[in-house]
């Protein structure tokens, strides 16, 4: 899909610039080993700036001067900012939001995607740009808009929504038997009587709430295809992408959104200013590097890439010297076969003005430029070796969207969050350098040796199925709290936790404690977990387990399930199934973490590491691995390489003991017919 | 009114489940000694699908099922949620929050109680009811809707307001003058100028505040009156309650929702999911009890029992296993005659799918049935024994819904709660297990001798002159700070603080402060509360008190009023009055209980006991005294019973030191011709 | 302007009382020795009780009772409340908040500035007034509206703002080309496109945002034009007043408001209920006064001096005994020359029944009273000394409005406060009891030994001219971090910070950094600064300096910039211009004021005094200094005077070791020919 080679570059807006600053800008792009910008993806009002009259002139001299520079094009679709034009002609596609407030025009992504009028002006904009735009060399591929999401409340959402269900549900009756709108009364008698469950009425209907947030996902998904539709006919020669939101995002199930793209993208900014701390949660930007690589289990492309401070009223930590770099390494070693950085310059006006390109606003090359050159002549030098590798992991991380959003709707205990115990579990295989993947429940799960399943709380039949033919076969699997609670219309389940994977973990949840903020409960080691050690707790949830074949792995400390079991391990056919009945802290994930690739016989893949360490493989097809020793700390650290490697830079040997610097990264090779 | 039998049972939702597991249920029941369920109040969609076609055929078969088995039946009428063709008939009835917000059908209570055509629905649907059930043997009463409450702020409120402003104040002009408008050129000209006070506007006239908030109880009482006057019409051989919420629910005036029952009952959950705290507060849990049995100073039931973790997004802290019996118990203590636990099963739809019941969603009975079970077969065989009995106090705590109303309007202080207040107050005699009734300012004091009139901050000159009374006649009165501020138009009074009662107490309120909050300053004991210990303080307020006759009990020891007067008694007539011109800590309420109790001459009522145990008595007419000691902690405790006492349960003699066991009660009997 | 006497009264609301009531208010007025007194600012109802219909008599009446004890009289036009049937000629005039939602009738100040309607009432009740009291001798003058502030989003305001930004940019195009619209494709087509930016929509585009703030504030401006226009006119002989809210309230900016006035009075409460903190902050409240004197670089009025506890819902702290005088005082000593107390009687009824005035709601004198009766006996011997004098400062600070509104609308670092910034700057000064003016951008700096100008975002090129011109010419000048980034449309500069001024401090801002919250860096004096000490820390803000002549003050201590430089200071022509890169804490403050002061040759003006106490100097033309020295503590301190004095208000000696009671304040003269 990128044609052999590994994309690198900036996001580029040259209508904010003067047009006698384009050649300087693309000359120090080359210098800096571009090859690819992203352009185009807020610019409707320049490429239509009436109804149907559009001006590609401007856009076709910025790509002349870029590719006269050897520099290829992405375009993005520009319908995340509709012009003022576009909301006159239909003001009622302005996105409500769920206090039932319309938006108004000055942002972005003011529109409705189910907006009839909008998704005709939407066709319209696509297929001028592809008509125009499919023959030419320098485009290389296209976007879809830019950052699909947020939910809209508005009228249009209402009607489609009300067809949305017929669909999904056949007959009024059965919405209101799955649904169970007998409770308090809210049996409905025709489709259009269903309102969108705003918390304005506070506890809506949970197979309501779940099938709004499903429908609303799928309107993203159902207006891309607009996007696709047109591009497929008209550019059948480029590739099509979406700039995703990472593992954060959390209103659109993004294995929908990915499977109609030939590849995803997405936009990283470790440092934002809505969270002004101190430290970058590194193992959060490998899960989400690791997420977007799992929704096609391919490689992606890293569309935004952070290449200063970013926010909008405020202005985020500045990367640290290094960091820009580094991330950009990080990226790649997750997966990443392109890396753009948002942006080229700082703008000087507009919402983004804040939000700090490679360039600061007086346009001179700085620091970060140096960062962003020093990468480039390296990427030029070994991303054709890179390539052909990619990340390949043997354990597994199953990430539920339905589950997601079910928990958006009722959140069980205000200490839990289902994306937080997702990233927290992933952070213990992260402390021990083990890759993960990250997949759908509908996901092939044969060549795993470990299936993580944390709080698969909306549990359908099929995927319980897959679990278990999966650990007959000799696989290691990881359940925890609140699994199995949830049929598929967000009904619970007639029958005793975790529900159909009962007989998979053998054991029964006899009751469960929903602990107060602030009580952690203190775990004891027991059986086969008894050499752990670590101060174990559980909190956010306690399930007492009565083990039915099962047999415990912690009990609990303290409360009224004193000596119960909260985590257990059962054999099942061939394989092996734990079950931890609480969230737990971080050492209980270590111990888990533990206790699985032991099981699982991949106790050799523990790589502890200096604090701030982090370890990644690329494997090729002919043997060749590649380490990425990547330096998250403000200190220079000493790792100590057990195998002979080369570096991939300069071709030296490099074994033993190695420093690595501040906010660096080492690139090494070894194995298979690279060398 | 309970025909001399002590009631048992839960809340069931037969139109939840299949029919073919009402017999299980019902055996279950049975089984468990239950004679009584509540049935239907949110059945409405149910029973009359369509405008006029009402079907009560599946009511009257889970009826005839749980009669089979012995249990009666409490109706409730079920408009607490009107189905959608009630709303669609209605839709300017749905209610409307104080933003200016209207509510959307998929909740409960989304109803304007002052609609009339909503009005007239109800009265359609309750006398199809009442008609139908009239002569259902099985009935033996009503409750209706569920849990009135929630202020509207819709169209239909405007015009009933304006209604009840003018039958009220006679005159617009009157109107003007009693509340002040001329204050920032707020004059009315017509009733209906008269807009509602929406906090949108900040700080509205505190007339036109306290009038709005007591309108708008007078709307729920005069919206529950069309429901019972129908059935005291149709079904004058069944009884009517209403299950309130307490002592914590603050926008119904209670005494005037239950003058028209029968008796009162109320919705006991101490462990909610929006208190995610680990302890109860078992003194709140007491007050409220007392609170029900105040407003009709006789026995009430509890209609919902808690049975098992509460709450809609999130979860609560599982009960504690005994606590539902002791929850149980403490209400029977304090005076309830009938139990309904809510509910039978968790349901497995709906906003309520995590409000456990007895029994989990898998319908298979465990540890909750187990205790609920235990505590039926005691009741069946003690329960004729208690119910001739109830608890008697000397000690009377007044609760004035206007001046709680008055202080939602205007807090006086961050740190001042009223309804915190006076649960402060009752608390420090709940430490010393003296029993205390809840009554309005009202009510008739004669035969307590203690009076606790805490923060009386709107005051009737009826009141007033009640208290002073009863002073005089030998009473012992507390006031506290903010008392007599506001006339019953909510003017502050132009005189000297306490106002009315400035004779009684002898104190003049020469000056007062605000405390910051965090600030507590140090109290230090003079005269007759000289032998008193602990480290009281003052916080949330602090009068600075001129005695006129009252000699000093506390002084402040810091600020500029250092060495002032903070607590005073004046011997008035033949009583005692003492005043606190503080909110203080709990180490103040103690000092003032005891004080109280000493000056009363019930010192020896004082009955300290063991952290974590509560004492309670209920007493016949022929001298029997039943002693309920109650074990709220995790610990057994031992206490020392210093008379004979005859265990309830088995007729075994009790004396001297006696182990009660965590979360465990002693039921015990004295004197009487019970023994 | 103030006829040669020091005015003294209070806000008096004879409408409030009865008629009979108003001579005993009158005869205790002039026993506290008031001269004047503010009346009927709210009273528009009484005055036009319908349209057109207006009503003077009583207010003639009372003005006759006031003016026979001595009393004159200040007026307010009553437009901050319109009355009811204002408002309902004009429904639409009712002012619409941010989120859209439209105030209601109950509060004040529910009008919108820009509704045409609207604006005619107006001019027919300021025209019937002024008619009515041009000739009236008591009358000596007029305060128009009250308290003006708070922005409108309502369609008057919509219409207004298109009209304002016509005149303002001239084009459309030169208003996208200003603005920046090219991002997002924002490009507006007509005037009437533009909509205000409410925050519904996130981020809008900062020119946008800072023009409608600028807009906003010109609404008020415009809108009090309407008063002045009449009261000119038709009584040239009385002057005009605005009470403002000092320096804390920021949606005006009050020199454009100031300027038409014949001076500027302002609201002082150093306690009000919404900062229920114990102590006083002291330098805010000099920081206010002096403030408000620097809108017109003249003496002020007090129109509202705290005389009780404020707050509408809760209740402030209480004055401590002395405040009340003691904050009168600090008044004076800042600059004012007339003190009117809010209010004269706390109001019984009403929003601000717990505003408490100088007696309280029963009316009778007590300690507040004969505090206020003391002040003005004082007043009567000494006012006449006082008022041929003024404050002199050689240190301006600048207020910048237009860089407080872009800080609103991107407040760049959560740390970090404009206001707070200035507030911390001034702090610095006010412990060295250093005086300071505060003065606008568009200032003469001539005459000032020291400009302080923190945080200069929006700098227009006059500015930097002339802060370039002053340093030039020997000026002494300080700036700080975020000076110089914004051009006049809020867009960010296209050169390296700090922008305009870059050759005036000497260095260039190479990188910054928005540090997290909590995140604090320890600072390291160098050359000039190196006799400093105290722990000085950056915080809010890090710029990474590149000095360009200016020469290192002090160094970063960690992160990626240790080392580098943080505060520069620059020898530019005759003078000297530091530049901290920081916000910094309060040592990091005390050292930029000790080496400025130092710089400026100002160290014997550094007069650092004991712990709660300010000393404040008026001069007079003729040598005169008044020494005031206010003690703000709780505790008496000794100062120790270096020069010889008299008392005031007894003319005996003052020399050497001199004792101030709490809350008490020493005045004291020297020099010139009053001795």
């Amino acid at each position: 899909m990128t044609d052999g080679v590994l994309r690198f570059g900036a996001d580029y807006y040259p209508e904010h610039w003067p047009e006698t600053r384009w050649t300087t800008d693309a000359r120090l792009m080359r210098e800096a080993s571009f090859n690819v910008v992203r352009l185009a993806e807020f610019a409707w009002s320049k490429l239509e700036p009436r109804e149907g009259e559009f001006d590609f002139s401007w856009l076709d001299r910025a790509i002349a001067v870029l590719h006269d520079q050897g520099i290829d094009v992405v375009l993005g679709t520009p319908t995340a900012s509709p012009p003022m034009w576009v909301m006159k002609k239909h003001p009622d596609a302005y996105r409500v939001l769920e206090d039932g407030r319309r938006l108004t025009f000055g942002h972005r992504r003011h529109y409705c995607p189910n907006h009839e009028g909008f998704r005709e002006s939407t066709r319209s904009i696509v297929a001028a740009m592809a008509e125009h735009y499919a023959a030419n060399k320098a485009v290389i591929g296209w976007q879809t808009d830019n950052e699909f999401g947020d939910r809209c409340y508005c009228g249009s959402c209402g009607r489609a929504f009300a067809r949305w269900l017929a669909k999904r549900h056949g007959s009024i009756d059965t919405l209101n038997e799955r649904w169970g709108t007998v409770f308090w009364s809210q049996e409905y008698e025709n489709w259009d009587d269903i309102q969108l469950p705003s918390r304005i009425a506070r506890a809506p209907n949970p197979g309501l709430q779940l099938d709004y947030f499903r429908f609303s996902s799928d309107s993203y998904v159902d207006y891309q295809n607009i996007h696709i539709d047109i591009l497929r006919r008209l550019c059948p020669d480029q590739w099509i992408t979406h700039n995703l939101m990472g593992f954060k995002y959390d209103q659109i199930d993004y294995f929908d959104l990915a499977a109609p793209l030939d590849f995803v993208s997405w936009d990283n900014y470790p440092r934002l200013a809505w969270a002004m701390v101190p430290e970058v949660d590194v193992p959060a930007v490998a899960l989400a590097s690791d997420t977007m690589r799992g929704l096609k289990r391919k490689g992606f492309w890293v569309m935004e890439a952070q290449s200063g401070s970013g926010g909008w009223e405020d202005i985020s930590v500045a990367p640290r010297p290094g960091e820009i770099r580094l991330w950009a390494w990080q990226a790649i070693a997750h997966g990443a076969d392109g890396i753009i950085f948002f942006r080229w310059r700082t703008a000087r006006v507009g919402a983004e003005q804040y939000w700090h390109g490679i360039l600061d606003h007086h346009g001179e090359v700085g620091r970060r430029y140096e960062e962003v050159r020093r990468m480039g002549a390296e990427l030029a030098r070994v991303g054709g070796k890179i390539l052909p590798t990619q990340p390949r992991a043997e354990v597994a991380l199953m990430l539920s969207y339905d589950s997601r959003f079910a928990f958006q709707a009722q959140g069980n205990n205000p200490a839990f969050s289902y994306p937080g115990h997702l990233r927290d579990i992933y952070a213990a295989f992260h402390r021990l350098n083990v890759m993960v993947d990250v997949v759908s429940p509908e996901a092939d799960l044969a060549g795993y040796r470990i299936v993580l399943a944390p709080a698969l709380h909306v549990l359908p039949a099929a995927t319980a199925d897959r679990l278990r033919a999966y650990v007959e076969a000799g696989g290691v699997l990881l359940g925890t709290a609140r699994t199995g609670v949830k049929g598929i219309h967000n009904e619970v389940v007639d029958a005793h936790l975790p529900g159909l994977l009962r007989d998979v973990f053998g054991v029964r949840v006899e009751e469960y404690d929903s602990p107060a903020l602030g009580v952690a409960t203190q775990l004891r080691a027991e059986g086969a977990g008894q050499n752990l050690t670590g101060d174990a707790t559980a909190n956010g949830w306690c399930d007492i387990l009565a083990p039915e074949g099962a047999t415990p792995l912690m009990v609990y400390e303290a409360q009224h399930y004193l000596g119960r079991a909260a985590v257990t391990e059962h054999r099942f056919g061939q394989g092996l199934a734990l079950y931890a009945g609480t969230f737990g802290n971080a050492a209980l994930h270590d111990h888990l973490a533990s206790r699985l690739l032991d099981a699982a016989g991949l106790a050799e893949a523990m790589r502890p590491a200096p604090e701030g360490i982090e370890l990644c493989w690329r494997q090729g097809d002919d043997g060749t691995r590649l380490l990425f020793v990547l330096n998250h700390g403000v200190e220079p650290r000493s790792v100590v390489l057990t195998e002979a490697f080369v570096s991939l830079i300069d071709g030296l040997p490099v074994r033993g003991e190695t420093v690595v610097g501040a906010h660096d990264v080492l690139l090494l090779r070894t194995g298979g017919n690279l060398i």
